[in-house]
């Protein structure tokens, strides 16, 4: 029984391959997370557990899918980077995005009861959304990651001040919205020390920062590499050898995934990790 | 601290709204499930406990988006369907896409345990990618649900009598494979029962016609509606007020989600449930 | 030498095809045309000569790609309909739109002279956009339609009437306009009778209807064809035998193509010329 | 009389924004030039007056557009190069490609006569579509037009030796094509020098490079200006004030578009004009 008379149904599919030679990134949210994170409690304004668990399992979908190269999370969302000379699933948008929001969503699933052992999951379960943007130059791409981090900061701060304010000050959220309309980065600053003695300074780094996961290889001294003109020298979407890719695969593999919460915006972060943006492994370092 | 350096990252995200007045089918696969079924020793050719929990996800997945009319699985893979009228997430492919793929994944994940309570769940873990494709036409949305029933039956009566040849045959994987080369449906049954004395209409309904997840109102006589003809006449992306939506939406929230295994080629089943087609809710049937 | 060393640039090429199974619709809109009219001194509200020109070239782009079943034009806009089953040039939406746009801007300067003799054409030359759409249904397509013939018949009833009190009521510009804002059809009319005796209804068929330009097969009854129902059946981006399809070429080739000033909203239009939504070719009317 | 009942019809047209920072490539290409070549008797292998008709409407295409930065022909073919930073007309993809088709054809018909003054243009007359492609760097975009000129040069070598040896050596077509089958330049060139006395070397640059055309600024001494760094800092889709934007338009319309026939290949050709990359207007030349 052949199944040739329905099978003109899948001239129906449009292909959806992003640009070749241009940086990927796939950013997931959470979906209705207000309301997720009333249900199950978390903790205001940054829940310790809840991060850690984003972390977790986005360092589970780099594990899996060894062809990002770094990815940025900030409260519940993750943004993760596909080297510009990517070709995983032919580039293909629906296939990248999905399987990141599948492998992200089952362990976010999986995880759970470790992170919040008292809290068992229920129905309406968690879930993720994403989609993919191409951007065409390194610019574009660490300005994303900056806008991204700059983000974080502005909410955090805001966040921080406007919790004080309820939690430590007695306020109520209307009144407290009303306070912080209009102000600027120093008059939080201002409100958190001088009403609560807190030094926002000293807030935990992964609040400030958000997280940072990346393979770890050994450092390397700024200025010793052009990555930059190396980067921009690369211009086919497969320039490998099969070995050669077969051995970028092995050490991608060896090399431990970190997560850590560090400054993306300077070029110091990007300078010393040369293989975030030239997509070459660096040298496993040794063990101490 | 204003973020509008970097804000212009923004422009670079492209819209991707799908045609209006066209059905939305979101087709999920299991990634790398061959791999995975061995990993937990799913029966073969078929394993009860795995198709139980696909459909579980699935009736979980349409709970939670009641904008899908109706969904089909089969093996590792789910479609879902939007009513051509459906304005979720104004269209997008990548929201569409995701949402589904994260909801299923959560499921699959989440109640894993509950269909396979003696092997938990370990790292890679199973996951799915999706795609969404536009029919412009009810026969065409029909023939691409023919075109997975139909496939379903080709695929199960290959594997019947493969894995009964070796099962119950004493076979090797070649030679079985070797025998069934260029052999026609009546000589698959043929071999099922004259050796094995496996009547192939016998096998379990889930197994040779897949699943049907939908909604449950009162069944119609066929032949007393014309939905082809009113949903063709339905022509723009939102035709409904925002009571008679609201009501709807209530109507859908109430009804039964079944999950069933019948014949979804022939017209019968699609004349006796209007609903699927009209997108409008029938009756909610009376209580036994 | 050979070539290979750059060749991976066609890799960057990115598919444009439309969703199979429905009506394209290219339309083209005159680029700058309010000056390019001040130019050439066109008559006001309408140029019979430049619409003359424009009906000319759109029958030239019907003669030259006979897979447009139909074209509608009012002032310096055509839009041109490719039948849903349309196959031409793998339904790749910048080759449809250029050669439609290349065609008709190739006519129109070269039968320009010939419209208006006393005006030798100098550059910056006349030239058009277009853009591609696709419709689902054929009440889609007919809605599209409409929505130009209405826009046509709203536009030159104001035009009409504000160019009356400009040019027989000698008044300004702002004057007229400030007259016109926020009148109905009805005050129009009575301004044109009233005021110049002006009875719009016996205003040209082609201001007020503007133009359509199809093929001459013989009429038909109205209600003896289903086309609808004929039309929806038709699944396939492909459904035709190639004799069927070079008979139906050669038919619509020996066919006359007309440019008439009718009313394409109401039904009777299409009802009578069942060819055009079914995409097949009537009979030839014997030669009087 | 509103329009509002078939307006929802405009929401079916789709976006198709070209990615931000990425060099747009509008290729046009004729229709059946082939058989348009023979029917007004083209010279074989080149048509002096056909190619400068080619160069004729790209230089009316260029000082219409002035966001074109540079454009290359050979044949029946035009590539226009957008800057990566232009935005013109929102970047829309069928704008883009409609435009510049309308325009060339509305100059190829129009100067057809002073260039054929003895071959009135007939119907079909000559028409040509196009295609837009991103580039994302500046290595993609000069690989893009080495591509062309390339092939112009494999395609002119094989055409003159083709043509020498039946105008000249009086072979049919098919032997001829023999003959060459599997021969290297090499052997070409020692065919036209050995049999016909002809240097290959000394045929007219047009044919044998393509034609380039630019604006014509002063040029620059090579190495002292670092365009490619400068061109990748330019990261945002719209980076000038408006007075900037003004004046380069007018230092643009200032300047004489060049046709020139040069190797634009090799690095000299961009270092000695940085304003094709920089996207900024240089000096105008002093007149001599």
């Amino acid at each position: 029984m052949a199944n040739s008379k329905f099978e003109y149904v899948r001239l129906f599919e449009q292909p959806d391959q992003l640009l070749p030679n241009t940086w990927v990134v796939v950013r997931i949210d959470g979906r209705g997370f207000t309301k997720f994170a009333t249900k199950y409690a978390f903790e205001k304004p940054n829940d310790k557990r809840a991060l850690e668990l984003m972390n977790a399992a986005a360092r589970a979908v780099m594990t899996e899918l060894p062809d990002i190269t770094i990815a940025y999370g900030v409260s519940d969302e993750y943004s993760f980077v596909f080297h510009k000379s990517c070709t995983l699933f032919e580039r293909r948008a629906s296939k990248l995005v999905s399987t990141i929001v599948s492998t992200f969503t089952g362990y976010y699933v999986h995880l759970w009861s470790a992170h919040f052992p008292d809290s068992p999951l229920s129905p309406p379960l968690p879930s993720f959304d994403g989609r993919a943007v191409c951007y065409p130059s390194i610019q574009n791409l660490r300005d994303y990651m900056s806008w991204r981090q700059v983000d974080c900061h502005i909410n955090n701060l805001y966040n921080t001040t406007f919790w004080a304010l309820i939690q430590l000050g007695g306020m109520g959220h209307t009144e407290a919205e009303q306070l912080l309309k209009g102000t600027y980065a120093a008059d939080k600053n201002e409100i958190l020390f001088s009403r609560f003695s807190i030094n926002y300074n000293n807030e935990p780094e992964m609040y400030k920062k958000g997280s940072v996961v990346f393979r770890d290889y050994e450092l390397v001294e700024p200025g010793t590499h052009d990555v930059a003109k190396e980067v921009e020298d690369m211009v086919e979407p497969v320039q490998q050898s099969k070995t050669q890719h077969e051995n970028d695969k092995k050490r991608r593999a060896k090399a431990r995934i970190l997560v850590e919460h560090l400054d993306i915006i300077k070029d110091d972060f990007w300078d010393r990790r040369p293989w975030l943006l030239s997509g070459k492994p660096g040298k496993i370092p040794k063990e101490p």
